[in-house]
């Protein structure tokens, strides 16, 4: 397991730099990402470049035993190209140009940007191909930050065709498949298409989904461009990308696949703000279960381990609030990464920068180059962490894309948050220390005891065969609400929710509705009452045995129905759970699976076992104590943890008990 | 009275259809309204037309027995009709395009959407002019949904500049007129006046009243000429429109001369969500007071029965959340609107739809074709309902929309609000069972025993003396706050408020204001306090009886005064009454009048007399009890009447008294 | 001390003139403001002009005994210019034209609007060049007004080309002034440079805070155009500028410097409602240090006595509530005004306008001519107030428009507001009767016992060398959070906080944060526990004494340091205090400085000393008792002081205490 750092020789005076780099290697750091956003100083003029200052600073990197990741500087193109060509910026719905003047300000489709991409990614490629202390490639920055993942320019509107016309035989297979009858909406021809601006109703969601997936699509082929030029010039490179937690807008799974390692950006303190009501913990250390959710995102992407590529270093500058985090939390957050499977967690980044838009952005050093917190934590991570193989996770969640942008362009109610939705799922699962991989739903899910599908909205045939064959041969499968309402399209099948599912779960449903917050949300569950909120859909039982009803003006109507098909089992809630309800379906889910796992944890401490050691990570602000049993020891801390700490043991999971006092 | 649906048979395979019509009959269905939005099926290309599916559907309709209200396609022309004409798109005051995507994307005031409209409306009125069973049509649907009224582009620039060298006599009859010697605002010409586009404050009040005039003009306009095309062509259809609610942006009043029969868009469960805080009944039934308002605005608007052209047929898409219908509301509405009048309830649609943007709007079937709750309740509806004469209402309420128009464009208080002032009142006329006919006040008010006028804003010196002869010759009138402020185009006369009225009302206003909630806003009325809200006026009595008194710190100011002259009275109250001021004051009011009336009913009960007949209507979940005199009985339904069920009776309306248990 | 009237004679029949003229004077006014807003009754068509009216109305005044303000008409083009030169229309950052409609319709840098105003404002000032009723100007109307400083044109895009060229050595210089390698944004020329247009991210902080700068010097030189002009034709005529209270887009220091005389624009209770949670007496009068502020900024301006150019008159149209002001309010402003350092109270306006966007808007007489209460109140403060010499305060509070501007680009926290954090520190101050001087601090402080600087966020050395000698020579200096973070190109320097003023305060920051409301937020302060709220700083004091400790995770931190230096000393606060901790601040630096203080005033009530006579303003609704001490009386007013009401005596400050009862 590796520790590393960002850092960006260009923003300090280069009589500095070999003092900067001894004290990284002196930190035990093995990586130095470096190169993003350093356009204007690869290039400070069209065809005058300067890559001597970037190998010069790879070259000390590598001096001190370290090894240099390189980005691609897409992210920023400079100022005299965009003034050269600028039909590379980006459009809003309503015609607005998205400006010079901060970052990510190109679109993605545009020809010329692509132009240009190529000719600074082959003159970087091809500059480093042989530099022995490169050892892989970040493509740009980001991707679809801010966003710029769907954009309404005319190059966009071009591609969107052109897209277009490979998917369907032709405009009426279009016309059919969308259902253009409505409003009015035939078209002619591919030419009538435009991407969705804005317009004095809402657009055809069928035509949105196809805009999304398209706009997802743009971004995978732009990155594949890169990762194309990066192998031809050295094929050992590895090429990946730094995603962003749970973002929306881009389908991580497909541009995975043109990647050798998938990374990505945690920002613990910044992104637990965007929950509605943080503790004061939380905005010290943010949530484990919902940064744990994006650890495990990533590495379901490709199945391996993922590093994160840039760490919260200290406080932030981006999210309303900036509260200093905890003390130990920069610590605390790498060893929760590495439980979770990472191998490597890079810190962004080396000293708090002295101009520009992130001045507020605290580094491992201080603006005056003196050790800041997040220095000490690191290196004290990096003297901890050990070498390790990677997760083994008995349980998969199935996860889309698709499915996430077809609730989000119909959510039917205020209140309906898909990756809220998962998320209430995933913390049942990790309230108990269960390993999950998050994956997408066309991957064979055999190897796994047991499946959760919190809302496989869009279903057709293949993707039925596939669940029931996994729960024929004994698979266990827990499945949400929403499911198999719509076909791929976005368009409601003939037959009624849950269409080519109904078999395995062995009901349909007869209705459902949308409840705001002040309406008695409640169902029963194997005896017990249980709140749920937002969604609650009313079942027609076919072949399922009845385990929840729905109570008050529908008393006794089907909610939750399980279903036992071969070896296995469908387990199907007609409501969005409450965390209790969560757990005692995930319960069931578990020990029908039997799956190990722990007495369900305290808030804000997450358990994960990696390669038989078992890591307890305290994410709050007070002590936890946890007995070990005999013959086993604690590699990493002891016994309290106390508040924001670690400890690493060599117990099994199923032998770990967390209190608190 | 008939029960009808709206149906789209360009969605279904043609071998369906008559399994469909054949069900419709069975269900007593009597009218079925077909065509809306069909433009991209009935001219797929310019210049290729295909009639024939929609004739077949026609005497579909007509062979089972019943009629065919067809609609014209206007609402959506096609996508190739718009990259034709692209100038047909409305603009926003930023200068934004309204593009293509959704409905209603063209301009009222386009020439070359004027000529393709006269063009589509001429070959469908040609085509079906001799068909047997087509019995009425609907111009476009539902005029100035999603803010469409009000278009800021150049047509409409060219159009306003013409309507108002109509209106004046010279630019300096409209600068004298307007007042636009304030902020330097004097013109030279016609040619100088635009659109009220985006500005850095606030635009001149007088102009924002004639842009809000000419836009609903230029509505007026484009409906005429669909209507007068249609009637060149059978002069036995009835032409009607879809109005929407309390929509506020179009004069329903004057585009209801060019019809023969006014519909309106019932969504009951969706329209209760513009309220504050809905209740769970109201959330599953609607309130039966805001549903009511729109019953006797459209029945007021030609003075005799209005449709229902679009009832709620079960859960519904469009609100911010879409909690299913109580049991039985679906037939709950179609009583509740035949009781204010309605002759024709068309529920919409047959069958949910399976693509575009209303797949989560129930019809009276499901998405597969079986019966959903809504076909029970219709057909039920359809077999209760029998043939009523008009309503005929004791009580007007005057409602203008340049008043409406006014107030909005200087509320002058965050909280105020047209529609729920006037509501205020209606309220509370229809807590006591009385009917009310909502009508312009340039209509005659003679034949009615007691006048209501809200908010009389704009008062020139002929409405003035209309509304002194009616009191001078027996009438009873009440009046509300800001009564008489304006001239009709929205300055301010140099007499103080109310202008021309100070004579019946026999006091002016010496000062205004308006309060925050967190002041004690109280007055006396007859010896009582009461709250109100918002709107203080304190009066200078002069010749009338002050009736109620300001309290706090102007105590004693005068706040309600009543003038008694010749055989009639005028009571005239300066602050926005709480419901139980607005209680006492139109109790007073009836009692002086001598309207028949209930005891003040429960909320969420309505009851309503028309024919001889009594309806009570019970919104809410829990049962109510209703004492016949003897003699009497129950036509429909019986004691107590059931939470969302419904009674009829022939006892008279002074007789029914409903109890909560 | 004077009180006058703004006058619009162009509003009202010719044949009234004299009567209002008259009256005018009869009320004891001396001052009558009129022209503003008037260019199409000056020029009604291009070339064609009529000053024969406005000449007319001058010397009516002239003849009645009063001298006449006039107003250049600059902030209303009419409609025939801006036809003719479109041009002059600004730009919003997303492209939106602001179009002609309202008010405030051009650009401060289009050359075409330039020679326009040189046009007009050379014929008004040719005209009265010789009238001897004419006492002055004021230059256009409430610059910046509706958010019109920053504009994003090409016009304004050439300016800021140029204004740059002008600060920076080269283009370079400016690169590594700005720190452009951050995210790329290295220049190759000023060619390259635009206004901050919207962009998908956030802008380049210097970038921003220069474009700020820009902004507002580019008003500044068009208020330097007009004044010039004035002067060039009679250099007897005061030139003045009516600017509104604490506006924070403008710098008004660097305009005053143009200026003979400082205005603003009073409306109390129209401001107050920025605040988050007006009292009822807050509504009724406005706070009295909201108002205070104002007062003592514009008086700082030019260290001289300003007038007060617009004083609200009665109940007005532009706040969210239009409650009436309380009795006597109005009259009570103008005694506030004077204490503060007022010379002149001109009443916005004389009679309420008939036309237009604000005839909601009240005036000394009503709409129909007849007195409204704001006559009575300014004719009696014409009788009661006498003449006075200058204030002369004994603290400096200070501020630069460079801070706030930078603080307001990088806020760190939604609740960090410049203006709310400086008032803590002036409430703290006048809550015990202080006169305050707001002034830049670039200005020599020599002559305050005590300088409050609650923000230098932006540090160079020559500002804290200035500070230095201040506090050797004895004098007291209290400082507040951000203090010296950046430097004044808005960069972070290399040294900690507060970079150059390290020395004189004795510490630097260790760390900052920014907390939400619910952490608990507390500090210690001589053994004493304090709340503060959203910033907090954490020191590492170097010779400083430790005052104050942060409590809870990190007890014992300093908070709050104490620097001895030669005579004088320096307190310094890394928290932003609550009022409790204010108010010990304050009076340990009082103590220290031996300023002359009343003990702590009741909430709402202001005690002001100007030129040996001391003001009691109550702007509360409940009366307060004032003892006198022997030998002292009163002037106006007696004890107790009515709410809403005034008293003056010769008392000295420290004599004076105030009780509620
Ligand atoms: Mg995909
Ligand atoms: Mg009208
Ligand atoms: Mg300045
Ligand atoms: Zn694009
Ligand atoms: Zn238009
Ligand atoms: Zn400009």
């Amino acid at each position: 397991m590796s520790i590393g750092v960002c850092y960006f020789p260009e923003h300090w005076p280069r009589d500095r730099w070999e003092e900067d780099v001894q004290e990284m290697a002196d930190a035990g750091l093995e990586y130095v990402r470096m190169g993003e956003f350093a356009w204007s100083r690869i290039e400070p003029q069209r065809g005058e470049f300067d890559l001597e200052w970037l190998e010069a600073a790879v070259d000390l990197v590598g001096e001190y035993g370290m090894q240099a990741v390189l980005c691609t500087p897409t992210a920023t193109p400079p100022k005299w190209l965009v003034d050269e060509r600028p039909e590379i910026l980006q459009e809003e719905a309503d015609g607005t140009v998205r400006d010079y003047g901060s970052r990510r300000h190109y679109c993605f489709n545009s020809p010329a940007y692509r132009e240009e991409t190529r000719r600074i990614v082959s003159k970087l490629a091809n500059h480093f191909a042989d530099n022995p202390y490169v050892t892989g490639w970040q493509t740009d920055n980001e991707f679809g930050c801010h966003g710029t993942v769907r954009c309404y320019c005319d190059d966009c509107a071009t591609e969107f065709r052109d897209w277009l016309r490979d998917r369907y035989d032709s405009i009426n297979d279009l016309n059919e498949t969308w259902g253009t009858t409505f409003w009015s909406q035939h078209l002619t021809g591919f030419h009538e298409i435009d991407p969705p601006r804005e317009t004095p109703a809402g657009h055809h969601p069928s035509r949105l989904l196809e805009y999304h997936r398209f706009a997802s699509d743009s971004v995978v082929a732009y990155n594949r461009l890169q990762a194309d030029i990066l192998r031809e010039h050295n094929d050992e490179w590895f090429v990946t990308h730094n995603f962003m937690g749970q973002f929306p807008d881009l389908d991580a799974f497909d541009v995975a696949e043109d990647l050798d390692l998938v990374s990505w950006d945690s920002y613990p303190t910044g992104s637990v703000q965007a929950k509605e009501n943080p503790t004061v913990d939380e905005y010290r250390a943010g949530d484990p279960r919902q940064v744990g959710l994006s650890h495990d995102l990533y590495r379901g992407a490709l199945g391996k381990p993922f590093w994160v590529m840039e760490q919260q270093p200290g406080d932030i500058n981006w999210p309303p609030h900036s509260p200093q985090p905890a003390e130990g939390a920069m610590r605390l957050w790498a060893h929760h990464a590495v439980a979770h499977g990472g191998d490597a967690v890079m810190y962004f980044r080396w000293r708090r920068c002295r101009e520009g838009q992130e001045q507020y952005h605290a580094g491992l050093r201080k603006q005056d180059g003196s050790p800041d917190r997040g220095h000490a934590d690191a290196s004290r991570a990096a003297e901890e962490l050990f070498d390790l193989e990677p997760v083994d996770a008995p349980v998969a969640l199935l996860h889309r894309y698709d499915d996430l942008w077809a609730t989000s362009i119909q959510p039917h109610s205020p209140d309906f948050d898909y990756w809220d939705h998962v998320g209430t799922y995933y913390r049942a699962l990790r309230r108990r220390g269960v390993q999950v991989d998050v994956i997408p739903p066309d991957r064979d899910p055999s190897g796994y005891a047991a499946v959760v599908a919190p809302s496989l909205h869009l279903v057709a045939d293949d993707l039925a065969d596939r669940l029931e064959s996994y729960v024929a041969e004994g698979g266990h499968l827990l499945c949400g609400i929403r499911t198999g309402e719509k076909d791929p399209y976005n368009k409601l099948p003939d037959a009624p929710q849950p269409g080519p599912l109904a078999d395995l779960l062995g009901a349909t449903v007869d209705r459902h509705e949308t409840l705001p917050a002040d309406f008695e949300t409640r169902v029963t569950y194997d005896g017990d009452t249980y709140d749920y909120r937002t969604w609650a859909e009313r079942f027609d039982p076919d072949g399922a045995t009845v385990r929840g009803e729905h109570t008050g003006a529908v008393d006794g109507t089907p909610a939750i129905v399980e279903n036992e098909q071969g070896a296995g089992s469908a387990i199907w809630s007609g409501v969005w759970p409450g965390a209790d309800l969560a757990d005692a379906l995930v319960e069931s889910l578990l020990v029908r699976a039997d799956v190990e796992r722990t007495p369900v944890l305290p808030d804000g401490v997450a358990v994960a076992e990696r390669d038989g050691y078992v890591w307890v990570t305290n994410f709050t602000g007070s002590p936890v104590s946890v007995d070990l049993p005999a013959g086993t020891e604690w590699i990493v801390g002891s016994n309290p943890i106390d508040g924001f700490d670690v400890g690493v043991t060599d117990a099994g999971l199923g032998a770990i008990t967390v209190d608190t006092d």
